[in-house]
């Protein structure tokens, strides 16, 4: 069973024992812990001193495990007190995309210090030319080779005597003499196999695969849509450059997930609900201000029709009915296809059709929800005109709603942009803007009938 | 390489096969494809003829593969016209967890009559009891098990002989007398043992495992805290139950991610982009009309002060500046915590944590904004008592908008619903008609200084 729930008490067990300094059985205690737990007992532990000490207590192998599972942030802060020498050692034996992401964060000058010092240099280097966000970025090269020549019985003793160190051990990946990719081959077909078969024979020919700069989005629904464990990574040449595992990528799925909820209002995503203060207003305050200025807009368009205002007070008590209808309306259809554009189920060319779907949805909604307001209108107001003129700007509204809805993250994708990027605050500008003007417009026109 | 940029063209070419009769170079056809993209290759075909003679062309093997490829609702239509033997052979082929998830959809004479028919009902029987989202609905008999007394030798002959067939054949699970789960052996470990070695010895004694009624939201979380390939399910008395593979999990991630954006802004998740509008109107309307029935809250809040803004049209300007900041201020706050609920970053405890972060967030955001927002009222005006109204106004209303944003989702978690139901619809309410209290309250107090 986990035993995180027990991290508060053990983490307090543990500051005891370093503030007696029972230093062995602090080691002894670290060692019964899973590295995944050791990471929520680090950030339990509450000064610098205890940390620093904790971190004395692991191995080069225990720190790279445990960096391995702490965030970006407060691995950021471990690496940047940890002398330089030190780092290459635990580098050395973390996974190798984990390691490129680290040294893909230090400044060029020290990478390159850090990079001479370690003993995987060789097989590091060609990983750090990667985009992050790319396949090629994403890529270890902790995966088995075998050769399609060799038979069962010698791929089994090449096994048994070299034991590679592979993070991907159940697929073993089948190359040529020019270690071009040939097809794949799992430890349970080894076993089963007769040992005189040639490993060629035994193989699977096709193999799903990707180039370095495939994006980590394609990569995670590739690995989905073919429910694989690891995605090899080959260059125009079909070599086999590294591969992608599966669990890398449920990282991503999660974190882009997390993203495009964020993006659509605007929130950076490093953000936690405890995150400090000074941190949320850093990075929440710019889109907050985009959305002041939008908001402003408008106020001004209302500010044009102040004179109908006075004239018709009741017309300010529909304004928050249509603006903020259209809003809602809206923002079921932004998340709905910036969702459906990030699951790969819609897109650019399917703009037509969802445009026609969400025009006729609006048709049958703001029709039903604009008999209701009015007859609101009516109760409140007595009048004829008032009713028929909210009914009007409710529909119209709900429609320009769903319209701009689809137009906005798909139009951010057809420039290359992120379909989610506060697609949330662009949109409920123009649903308060159309809205006021259809309510407030027709108003004026109409406003001898109204008074 | 994916083909699936390709199923269009694919597509068609199977489609005048089909209508040319060439049934043989159909069957060909499909062989050559991955039952991924089959599923898509079936949804592209035209009519449901064309799918009809596609089911009729593969095996109950090739059927069982497209249905675990398919979605929920294409799958419902498929097994509603399928004959109940061909059913029960098709169920007999496929992973039992997904079996398990078709049974439950069938009504329970029918389910009971298919299962009786099908070879491996002693194996899904008691998969069927559980709740679809639990560790039990997930999991799934295919894995390997030892017996802890074998040695290595005699388990790589055991594997050889019996082949047993294994949706996670990677790492075997050891038990003992009583099938109480003892531990874990990964192949590679097995190959690279001494052949005379036991079992017990070579095995991680330590097995993080979950109870059958653990939700599918933690079983996700420790698989991926422990960066797991499989979490296996013990009863009461530690005997193996099943196992949970983490294809699986990844499903679950990616759509609870997308269930917390639909249901904050009361989308329904089965609804995509493309969904048909008869289907989008049935599942968001009721949202949208609980949507509108609170906007008239908001209406009617304005109603209440009509008289002062017949007399000070400026402050319906104003409206929706307070109003729409609130509400995405709030937005953001809202969606940080369902976020961090669902990831496990915050629990109930951090409540008065997360409300007194906001509280200072919304002080020294609403100072900057409300000044701002002030000084439009005073250069669109020049009265000193209408910024102060603004200022006033929009600071209470950025504080109000990040403590209910904090409340409303924790406040749904405090009594086990779910944090992110219609969170932004309440919220909204919540920030217009306080807003529209601040204002218009302090403007009616102060109508005299206005006029």
């Amino acid at each position: 069973m986990a035993m995180e729930q027990e991290i508060a008490t053990v983490g307090q067990r543990l500051e005891e024992m370093l503030t007696g300094n029972a230093l062995q059985e602090a080691v002894d205690l670290l060692a019964s812990v899973h590295p995944a737990d050791q990471a929520d007992l680090y950030l339990s532990l509450g000064t610098p001193e205890f940390r620093e000490t904790f971190l004395s207590l692991l191995s080069a192998e225990g720190q790279a495990r445990l960096l391995e599972h702490l965030d970006e942030e407060e691995r950021g802060q471990i690496i940047e007190r940890m002398p330089r020498a030190s780092l290459a050692r635990v580098l050395d034996r973390m996974e190798n995309d984990e390691a490129v992401d680290i040294l893909q964060e230090l400044p060029p000058a020290e990478m390159a210090r850090v990079l001479s010092n370690m003993t995987t240099a060789s097989e590091i280097a060609p990983l750090l030319e990667h985009r992050e966000e790319s396949a090629g970025g994403l890529m270890t090269r902790g995966y088995v080779a075998l050769h399609k020549d060799m038979t069962a019985r010698e791929a089994t003793t090449f096994l048994r005597l070299r034991r590679p160190f592979a993070e991907e051990a159940y697929y073993l990946y089948v190359l040529d003499a020019a270690n071009r990719l040939q097809g794949v081959v799992n430890l349970r077909q080894l076993i089963v196999a007769d040992p005189d078969t040639r490993i060629e024979a035994i193989m699977t020919p096709e193999v799903i695969s990707v180039a370095p700069e495939t994006d980590q989005e394609e990569c995670a629904r590739l690995i989905q849509h073919y429910r694989l464990r690891a995605l090899p990574v080959v260059d125009e040449e079909d070599v086999l450059r590294g591969i992608i595992t599966a669990d890398d990528l449920m990282d991503v799925v999660r974190a882009e997930a997390t993203e495009d909820m964020y993006r659509m209002v605007g929130l950076d995503v490093r953000e936690s609900a405890l995150s400090p203060v000074t941190t949320a207003l850093r990075r929440r305050a710019p889109w907050l201000l985009v959305n002041l200025m939008t908001a402003f807009i408008a106020a001004l368009t209302v500010r044009f029709f102040e004179d109908t205002i006075s004239k018709v007070a009741t017309l300010a008590v529909f304004m928050p009915v249509i603006a903020g209808h259209g809003g809602n309306t809206g923002t079921q259809v932004t998340t709905l296809v910036v969702r459906s554009l990030a699951l790969g189920e819609v897109t650019l060319g399917d703009t037509m059709q969802i445009v026609g779907k969400e025009v006729v949805f609006g048709l049958a909604h703001g029709l039903i929800v604009g008999l209701l307001t009015a007859g609101l209108a009516l109760s409140l107001s007595h009048n004829g005109w008032l009713a028929g003129i909210v009914l009007i700007a409710m529909l119209g509204n709900v429609i320009v709603a769903g319209v701009f809805g689809t137009l906005i993250p798909l139009g951010f994708r057809a420039v290359k942009m992120d379909p989610a990027l506060a697609s949330a605050i662009w949109l409920t500008t123009f649903t308060d803007v159309i809205g006021f003007l259809m309510l407030l417009g027709t108003g004026t026109l109409l406003v001898s009938k109204l008074t």
